[in-house]
């Protein structure tokens, strides 16, 4: 039996704090239980005594009958203490803390809920809450919360960081009349959070459709752990606000200067299989979709109009997703023109035009909805002058039950179709005001049904010398550096079998003349000192050198310009072979997100790399699919697969060092960010051309 | 008099197939005039004699006392011409033909049209329609359509290429009670279009706000022109379906190739003002917006709510548009403090927490309206327990009436707070169920603003020898070609004024020897071919040649490569000079749109221009204020602007360029696509190093 089933399914519920003053917290806690239904046993505690709502008030926490499942608090926040070590004593095995004034109002609040989860744990109770409205679980009518209704009873299991999120959607689903599961107000999340609530719902049978809101996880790798498995199981639709800017934190890589949170965040979601909605009607437009229809086997949309322009509007939607017009059998269309008006358009949209009634739409329905190049059918109705709309809408319903596929309707305008409207959502019909939303939310549905048929990526098993690595990052944090100098950070890279260019430091001009011989010209000449991070800013990269001479004069000059720079340890130059001609530039990168861990970044190269933007990002560890979307998803793809005739890069050599950046951030959790940039990838191989690693300061990590 | 008074303001109204038999078009057309209070007089007219609606009715048009201000006719497609010529010898003068069954159902239908026009034409009757809905001006009481009732009185204009949507749209305007001052169905558009809607709602003192729905339009730079003229009066709201690709046309130019007709769409609706929305919500968001509230006076936005999340959701949406989170005065932050509780959050978003009554949401906004750093209110209401729903929106009336500032509402939820927004939406305060909705509208009266500020720019006046670049191309046109050889090309350039490359053509590697020695090493050498327009792709350009011998191997390779292109006439090869150091690729081009005309476009030049697609678009003829915004929105203009130190292009030279090409493109209509690429633009000045024009055949222009 599952731990938090003392929260969800408790057979005993005290409530503390409880009230006759109707308006009162206590009060409406004690009455939403009663009123929902509630078959277990329900003690209303209060000093003094006296029945509420008909039972017989408990003056004294400790006179309770221990031991119980659950307790709602609702006393004041000073009291919330001195209950919670009553209860304890019961002893209970969960506790909704509803009572607000904790961390929240600020530092005082932040001590009491420190105290208050330290006794939770100490005692082995069940913490939700503090500051929240409390959850509701419509299965077995147990109303914990003090929300101004019950939902009705359905697929969607919901939870939210707000409460004010939490009393709006409860208030738009008691208008739509939709259906929840389970229905809970996180609040301060002191114990129990998004990631238990995804651990639990997974497991609930009577939860199709997980739903969610939230503004920030602690521990983001544990959030992505069971969002993954979650969505694996059923869909997990979840809106994130508090988008916080890029800039906010200091970087001094490329990688850190664009990785912000919301990246981080991003990555997140697309690889745990999370649909992530960008505002609330979103969420609930997919809420309705999800929760009422089968998943489309496939992406060939028809739809069933009785009007032209609204049916262009659909199309155009349907051009801009994922999603195809069907293009119908012509059996299809011979058994359509058997019957329809001679005006009407037999091809996808199918216009029966303006004069279409009831029996017309469910005669058409019920060929395209067995047509076998069809997956999915929209239903178009305007209230036209001989719309039957609510005829209409109940045929959509007959029609959808005998079909099994998924079936959406779009009635269009308000006052005539509201009945219709009705009519499809008590059939389970999805019924949207405007053809774009419709097609977005069978848009999603085909999404997630395509990562759900996607089988999980292999794991890779990199060959790598961790111990060398680990030496060299070792003598840089001797030195007390933070940035492991350029020919160091080439040692690790051996140690993880990159590519790198054939490297020499160079002390002297004498030094430097004598690699580019035995490289070979032409060569190019670096600064190497730890304290310069974007050499060609300092004039300390030259390129192309040819000859003997040549190298000693930007010997010369690169070091000398070194010396200018403040506090730089000039320790000479690195002499490197010249990168093959054709070549493309990229980066490849990570920065290390506070929430999520080290998140890889993949990027058009070269100096312009942070001005066009043009970059990828995902979290670590990544799967070699994960790699391979990363290359596919940036805007200058194109580049990378050759242009006019050009061979394409070399991929595989591309997403090799993806996915051992991926290892190396994992491996060294005290590396801050890395850069690889430029990796110089030419047809056949890619070659590291210059690489950065910045240690986390104390004060960082 | 606007002689569309009598289609909008007729005094007497004729009904040709007015009918008794309930649901018939013509029973409805008569009973809506008459249930809608037209105060004229109406003219059944029927065969049948008798009554219709209390009126009697004419048995023949002929009998009609003329002369007719008009008529509606919704007789069979068979009978509309006779019935059209009865009418013309009234005569009337305007028709509205509802009536289906022409150009929309093929050829026979076409022809009919067609006849109809002329006929309309020669009598000098108005037409609109046909196969339309018909038309309803609420200001006289004329409803002289079939629509399944009339909208409220107010002050949105609307007019709509499809039937199905004005019928969609009434349905909602009545549900919202949204008022409108005219709703005309545009139908076939046989006559009467878009343009003309505008032209005559502009002038139209009863309609604030102008709002269309279209699929396409016939003359485009009409449409333009008449957008820009009712923009700059009044907002324009605009839908547009039916997206084409853009690969549908064959071009051979790189701006043919990324020129498509939404492109060119986008450039119209932007350059004139017009708003355009993507979809029927946002239309139905922004029409409640603009038609009840002022124009934001600058881009602060307060916000005040009960509850922190939606809060959250609105600062996001806000911090995504071009608004700003408004800093509150000290002064209003001290005033709030003196009557807000303690948990309450002073600074934007204003929240006055969860058990907020009315009296707090009144105080709070009264003082939140007076700070003048405040420009437009958003007021947020969560459901909560405490929440008074109806005396909160009364609040808000009073507030918003007393300031006049804008102000939004946003009720979160459905069932509770259904009867607020009511109350909003009769006090004209625009309320939206999700804050991301209610911010868009905000922006995009804010943009409006700022739009509607812009003086207009001024004329520039160009320098050119229009004779000497019309000869050249007559020569072209002479010898039966298409494309305009570069060498010729630059000819025009010059007469131009615009700045091309010192160029020789040589005919011989002697000659060009000769002249590299003239202009200077290094040089470029090109292929001269009137066939050969990609001539890197054929191998025919070699640039940075130093040397003599360069020179002349590089002749004798190109033209040998040359010569192996299919009917390719080699000329020989162009000899120029090197592009200064650090210069940057961009390419200017236009393409010639069948509705729009020139459209020019602009954009990161080079090889890759294809790929990245990273490009701007205007109508010509553009003022230097287009040419400005076209240079700035491309992606990479930061790579214009200087990285890392660099200094910044010359932006008036390729201001300058794209001014010209813009003349160039209103001057020659036979120039059917021209692009300028690359062009290279330094520190100072730019150099066109290549350009192509293709000349238009007989069966394109």
């Amino acid at each position: 039996m599952h731990e938090l089933n003392a929260l969800f399914r408790p057979e005993t519920v005290a409530v503390i704090g409880a009230s006759r003053t109707p308006g009162k917290i206590g009060a409406i806690v004690v009455s939403n239980l009663v009123s929902a239904g509630f078959k277990g046993k329900i003690f209303p505690v209060n000093p003094a005594g006296g029945e509420i709502q008909g039972i017989p008030a408990v003056t004294d926490i400790c006179d309770l009958p221990g031991p119980l499942d659950l307790a709602v608090v609702c006393v004041p926040p000073k009291a919330v203490l001195p209950s919670l070590e009553g209860l304890a004593s019961v002893p209970v095995r969960a506790v909704i803390i509803i009572t607000a004034g904790f961390r929240e109002v600020g530092r005082e609040g932040y001590f009491l809920e420190e105290q208050v989860v330290k006794l939770c744990r100490e005692k082995n109770i069940i913490l939700l809450g503090p500051n929240c409205l409390g959850l509701i679980n419509t299965e077995n009518g147990l109303n914990a919360s003090f929300a101004a209704g019950q939902p009705p009873h359905g697929g969607i299991g919901f939870f939210s960081q707000s409460g004010a999120l939490c009393v709006a959607i409860l208030d738009w689903a008691l208008g739509e009349g939709l259906g929840f599961s389970k229905f809970i107000s996180l609040g301060n999340k002191a114990m129990l959070d998004e990631s238990d609530m995804l651990e639990y719902l997974r497991q609930d049978a009577g939860t199709r459709v997980i739903l969610g809101y939230m503004e920030g996880v602690e521990d983001g790798q544990a959030f992505m752990r069971q969002a993954l498995f979650a969505a694996r199981v059923k869909p997990v639709i979840m809106m994130k606000s508090g988008s916080t800017s890029a800039g906010a934190r200091a970087a001094s890589s490329h990688t850190g200067a664009m990785a912000g949170s919301d990246q981080a965040y991003q990555a997140a979601f697309h690889q745990s299989g999370v649909i992530r909605v960008a505002d609330v009607e979103t969420l609930f437009n997919l809420a309705m979709a999800f929760s009422s229809q089968p998943l489309p086997k496939g992406p060939n949309l028809a739809i069933v109009t009785n009007s032209g322009g609204p049916g262009i509007l659909a199309a155009d939607a349907c051009e801009r997703s994922r999603l195809m017009m069907a293009a119908l059998r012509g059996q299809t269309v011979e058994q359509l023109s058997a019957f329809l008006p001679s005006f009407a358009s037999l091809y996808n949209p199918i216009d029966i035009i303006g004069d279409a009634d009831a029996e017309r739409y469910e005669k058409t329905l019920e060929i395209v909805l067995q047509d076998s190049q069809v997956h999915a059918v929209m239903v178009l109705l305007t209230p036209t002058a001989s719309a039957q709309v609510e005829d209409t809408a109940r045929a959509v319903v007959r029609c959808a039950q005998k079909s099994g596929k998924p079936v959406f309707g779009c009635f269009m305008g308000e006052k005539t179709v509201a009945s219709g409207r009705e009519i499809l959502k008590k059939g389970s019909i999805p019924c949207y005001a405007f053809p774009e939303a419709a097609i977005a939310s069978i848009d999603a549905m085909y999404a997630y049904s395509l990562w759900r048929e996607k089988s999980p990526s292999a794991e890779v098993c990199w060959l790598r010398d961790k111990y060398k690595a680990a030496k060299i990052f070792e003598q840089a944090r001797g030195r007390d550096m933070h940035e492991v100098v350029e020919f160091e950070a080439q040692g690790v890279l051996a140690a993880y079998g990159l590519p790198i260019p054939e490297t020499t430091l160079a002390r002297t001009s004498d030094d430097a003349v004598a690699a580019a011989q035995k490289i070979g010209y032409p060569v190019v000449l670096k600064i190497a000192s730890p304290q310069i991070s974007h050499k060609s800013d300092v004039g300390g990269v030259a390129v192309n050198l040819a000859t003997e001479e040549a190298v000693r004069r930007a010997f010369l000059n690169i070091t000398s310009r070194a010396q200018r720079v403040k506090d730089a340890y000039v320790m000479g130059c690195l002499v490197q072979a010249m990168a093959p001609k054709g070549s493309k530039e990229v980066i490849v990168g990570f920065s290390r997100d506070s929430q999520f861990g080290p998140l890889i970044l993949f990027g058009l190269g070269g100096i312009y790399v942070e001005i066009l933007k043009d970059v990828s990002f995902r979290l670590a560890p990544l799967t070699l699919g994960d790699a391979h979307e990363m290359i596919r998803e940036i805007r200058s793809f194109p580049l990378l697969r050759g242009v006019r005739g050009e061979p394409p890069v070399d991929f595989r050599a591309i997403e090799d060092i993806i996915m051992t950046m991926s290892q190396l951030a994992l491996d060294f959790p005290d590396i801050y960010e890395a850069d690889f940039n430029p990796v110089l990838v030419g047809e056949h191989g890619a070659l590291i051309a210059d690489c950065r690693f910045s240690l986390c300061r104390t004060d960082k990590c």
